[in-house]
């Protein structure tokens, strides 16, 4: 039997403990939706204080100079560069991650020209999907999009493929891929890899460059905590800069932006990936969010992630076997993101009824209730007391409410 | 002779006086670069905390419903609307003027299939040019980009042209087109046209609806005064809705992005047109500069943006007629924006000197110092105030220093 007073004792000894007071959490709620929208570093209030009072409201359009605006989406794409495994001068931070993910694509399928396949695979985050769906449908070139087993990519892989496209960890059950064997395997048959990091970057060690990653992208705004709508990141390998040809091809991305030459000139490297003028206040809030993830040892992390992980499903065992949930994903730790799911028939206003009482994950279609683990604000005994609502609200039959059955427009 | 104590008279019976005590302006500085980046409207500073600790801090993922941030680019949009002529449901706020601009054209080009010519200026503003060029490449499939003479667009339309792209207000000489009679000799021949409203809105009336606009795009930073790479938006008229097909098929365009299907289908209407997840803090601070705006009687701001405009030049005139400055754009000031260009070998320089002495314009090359004229934070006396330091500035040769010879990253 695990008791809230073991997991206390856990909590003492974490050597991860200090971050939390770091992070503004609301009074009384327990948060497990870090996957969805990290919490507020309170290091970016201060930050954005500066940046609006000061460098927006005195410095005006001398902050392009004087606090280097300019060289944001590098200096920042650096720093989420440590945090993937990428050596300096491969990430740009920028846009969305739908829009990185579509110059990636653009980018690379005239890499592998002779090739009309596109290979994904149909539980992949709905966004990355409809992004070869556009393109191919704005190319009519022949593409198609194939799907593969998420437990036999391999399968799936032959000479007709230009690109595997697949997220690193998958958003629904956590399964997270062996990136350098995908990756190789991809290579193998002559196929260019795109990873997206939206569920890995700040949650799970990656190492692009050691994987031999062509393409990859991710996202700000979810373990970053880099804020509401959070610039993304995208990386490409040094050794494809020069073959990448931009096709959102901005100003931001030229050789000379300030010559103001009616001809397009891609940058040398990776700034030529950047196009239209990055949101200075958004992107501020990441930067102060990454730099706090790098101070936080990696490994710890990961394995307070693994352990919250056991943790969640060993307190749903005991304390809830009887109320019909089903865990998803691979029983693996390591070959899990940094989230559980579980499935539920009525997962929407189970789901309604946590959040009501302060227990915030989140539902994902059909019937996945959805929970971040997040090693450097949530305790052990959060779990136990978030598992404790759980255990009330089927116990009691509290979710079995009208008002919980309500679809919001975010889910 | 033109005196200060008779600008001090105007200043005084200036009907939008009161509207300067609505933005944060540094103490001393003679800010002629709203053009460039608008000034911080004070406002913006208290939403900007309530957005990041309340609205993050503690509302966290339930923002997107209890805060409406998913209404937020077409609530935006809809505002932005009245600012230039597009009645509600046909205009969001989303991404950078450049996503933007690549958005319609890959929407347009389709719906003129056996048409393969673009036509622009030269002299447009050079991402819009970099954006087409992109797409072309991208595309293979043998258009052109045909320069035309602003003078005379219509000898440049034909029915070979698919899409007719301006930019309304030209960004170096302030030349603006007749956009109702533009777009009528674009219509009488088949082609759709793009206007890139970036030195337009929130400066010159603008009627999209009423002119028959098909598509435009936008600034948020400069004179809507957003925020440093503010969110930019897009203008679709409602008749096209049906026929536009996303290229950036991303899911916050998707008809139903919660229903997390595997297959894209575009929502209704303008909400097609949204991509990825959009950065609230500084969609944010773009939607009270908008709100500011809307308080603001535009026709009571053109009367006064043309009063600044030919006191400029008159001042100029009267004050530095022997420096070989050279004034740009059309004399007719129903032509012009909201901006006033001079011509000088040494703009360069000579800009450097003017920022160095609080006087912020900036330079755009190969030799123009521009300024911008906003209505609703300048006063006639300090146009008085500015080119008395350029006079000084000239005089006494401060301007011929090494220091201001130093290209800057961002001129």
């Amino acid at each position: 039997m695990i008791t809230r007073a073991e997991l206390a004792a856990w909590d003492a000894q974490d050597s991860l403990a200090s971050f939390r007071d770091r992070f503004h959490l609301p009074d009384g709620v327990i948060y497990l939706d870090g996957n969805s929208l990290g919490p507020l570093p309170k290091a970016a209030v201060d930050r954005l204080q500066t940046v609006v009072n000061t460098e927006w409201g005195e410095d005006l359009i001398r902050s392009w100079n004087k606090n280097d605006w300019i060289g944001q989406p590098q200096r920042l794409g650096d720093k989420i560069g440590r945090l993937i495994g990428a050596a300096p001068g491969q990430v740009v931070a920028a846009d969305s991650t739908s829009i990185n993910l579509y110059k990636l694509l653009a980018a690379a399928l005239p890499m592998r020209r002779d090739r009309k396949v596109i290979v994904s695979q149909r539980d992949n985050f709905p966004t990355d999907l409809y992004m070869v769906q556009g393109l191919m449908v704005q190319l009519g070139q022949g593409h198609t999009l194939r799907y593969a087993d998420p437990n036999d990519i391999a399968a799936s892989l032959d000479s007709d493929v230009a690109v595997l496209m697949l997220t690193h960890v998958n958003y629904r059950d956590a399964q997270m891929y062996d990136m350098a064997a995908v990756t190789k395997a991809a290579h193998d048959c002559g196929a260019l890899v795109i990873w997206d990091l939206a569920h890995s970057a700040g949650a799970v060690p990656v190492s692009l460059d050691a994987a031999g990653a062509d393409f990859a992208v991710g996202c700000g705004y979810k373990f970053l905590n880099g804020g509401p709508g959070a610039p993304a990141f995208l990386y490409v390998a040094e050794r494809h800069h020069a073959e990448v040809r931009p096709v959102l091809a901005g100003w931001m991305g030229h050789a000379a932006p300030f010559d103001f030459s009616s001809d397009y000139a891609p940058a040398p490297g990776i700034k030529r990936m950047l196009c239209g003028t990055p949101p200075v206040l958004s992107m501020s809030a990441l930067e102060v969010a990454v730099d706090l993830l790098l101070e936080a040892d990696i490994a710890a992390t990961r394995t307070k992630s693994q352990r919250l992980t056991q943790l969640f499903f060993d307190l749903v065992d005991q304390e809830c076997s009887t109320f019909g949930f089903v865990s998803t994903g691979p029983s693996d730790l390591d070959r899990r993101g940094s989230q559980v799911s579980l499935t539920h028939p009525e997962g929407y206003p189970i789901m309604q009824a946590l959040i009501d009482r302060n227990v915030i994950g989140d539902f994902r279609a059909p019937d996945i209730l959805r929970f971040g683990l997040t090693p450097l604000y949530l305790r052990y005994v959060d779990l136990w007391d978030a598992i404790a609502v759980l255990k009330e609200v089927m116990a009691t039959g509290a979710w079995d409410a009208p008002a919980y059955k309500v679809r919001a427009a975010v889910t």
